[in-house]
């Protein structure tokens, strides 16, 4: 480690949230920053990345650092960060602020944190930063000393290659402390908003609301409806390593 | 179980992929088939979901079993089924065929398997097939008997709720036989492919080469390159529980 880390910061609700400029000013408080994210929001977009179209970047010219937009998913914008635009490789990876939740299995939609994992797969320490507020608006300043404190500690003990960090904050000015979590067993419930355009044709907004299943105190979702910050470490070989003994009993190989 | 199975077909290359039609046929045989498939290829899209725009989804014409094409991603069309579309439940999610390996890491990118998460997720088991040939031509012929004995064996066994398989089929027409397997580590070392249009704005194209850093012999990696068909059971807690014990070192409450 340099004395000043190289740290990439992207995001994927769009270079120009609130979240990323806040996420940018407590960086720049630790190290030399660089920023590579995309000129649009892409959220829920998951580990999407862009094969069909051509892709694009150019750099803010509104910043006196390295800040660069282009037009593809957060996990493009890593990439291009990491193998086209940054001299050379950054000593972390950090992605948001999200203005939303990344917890439970919304982590598996989470453009903030594919973000994350495409570091983490290139060897890269990575952390995600997510606030449980959606709103543009939202006051991101009760989250900048949680912020502060986990990525000088993630820099000092190192995160080890192929492992990253999944960050959220509760939306609220008295921040219990952290809690070290696994990831809440839940799922989506989905309905779909039915209406007519003005030439009659039907189209559909999709919604819904999250069902937790999980009574767990050790879960994110337990932590953050409690004021605590959750911290869940990540890993991406989704090998169900319980469930590959038990298959072992089915007669595949005759 | 009814005598016959109700069974979801979906996938990520579109719904006149070659693919799709081959695993609709073999469906056809086991149990009464569904499909919700996407208008158009949606490689490599991962878990993306479609928030930021409206769904819709239309009666494929020519068919007289229930064929729907929908405008989202593979997720989509998977949410889009179980919540609107289909009458009741299936009994067993399938994806595919897709054009194109999603062994080892690409998992991580797959749409195809982001519909049998989606599956997995609201609890029904789900199976998603791939073969090793990118053409839009290619011979899936070779895994049918694999298709219908890996489908049956997952129907009399029963595959247990919010797991699921993901099954690559080497391009050979001398499969050796079908291995349990892990996910290969491995990453993808990225390329961008330099180009001008005409009017002399610059783009580019993402390639790249997959790199295996894993000596294992009980990949899926390892089973492929050896003729082998790939079954990997996965789950989607990403939660990295080995380092959580490891975080516990950290100065985070204090």
């Amino acid at each position: 480690m340099k004395d000043k880390p190289l740290i990439l910061v992207s995001n994927d609700d769009g270079f120009d949230a609130k979240g990323i400029m806040q996420l940018i000013r407590l960086m720049q408080e630790i190290g030399d920053v660089f920023v590579v994210a995309p000129d649009r929001p892409q959220s829920a977009k998951g580990h999407a990345i862009t094969i069909d179209a051509p892709l694009k970047y150019k750099q803010h010219e509104e910043f006196d650092f390295p800040f660069y937009i282009c037009n593809g998913t957060s996990a493009d914008a890593v990439k291009l960060a990491l193998r086209k635009i940054m001299p050379r490789m950054p000593d972390l990876v950090v992605s948001g602020i999200n203005h939303g939740s990344n917890s439970s299995v919304s982590l598996i939609y989470s453009g903030t944190m594919a973000a994350v994992i495409e570091a983490a797969m290139q060897g890269i320490p990575a952390i995600g930063f997510s606030l449980l507020d959606y709103s543009p608006e939202a006051d991101f300043e009760p989250s900048a000393d949680i912020i502060r404190k986990i990525t000088k500690e993630a820099l000092k003990q190192g995160i080890p290659a192929h492992h990253c960090l999944n960050v959220n904050i509760p939306k609220t000015d008295k921040i219990r402390g952290i809690k070290l979590c696994r990831q809440a067993r839940g799922k989506w419930i989905e309905d779909f908003d039915v209406r007519q355009d003005p030439h009659k044709r039907t189209y559909m907004w999709l919604t819904g609301y999250y069902e937790i299943t999980d009574e767990g105190k050790d879960t994110d979702e337990f932590a953050l409806s409690n004021d605590y910050v959750s911290v869940v470490p990540v890993q991406y070989d989704l090998t169900d390593y319980a469930y590959l003994e038990e298959l072992k009993k089915w007669k595949l190989d005759e």
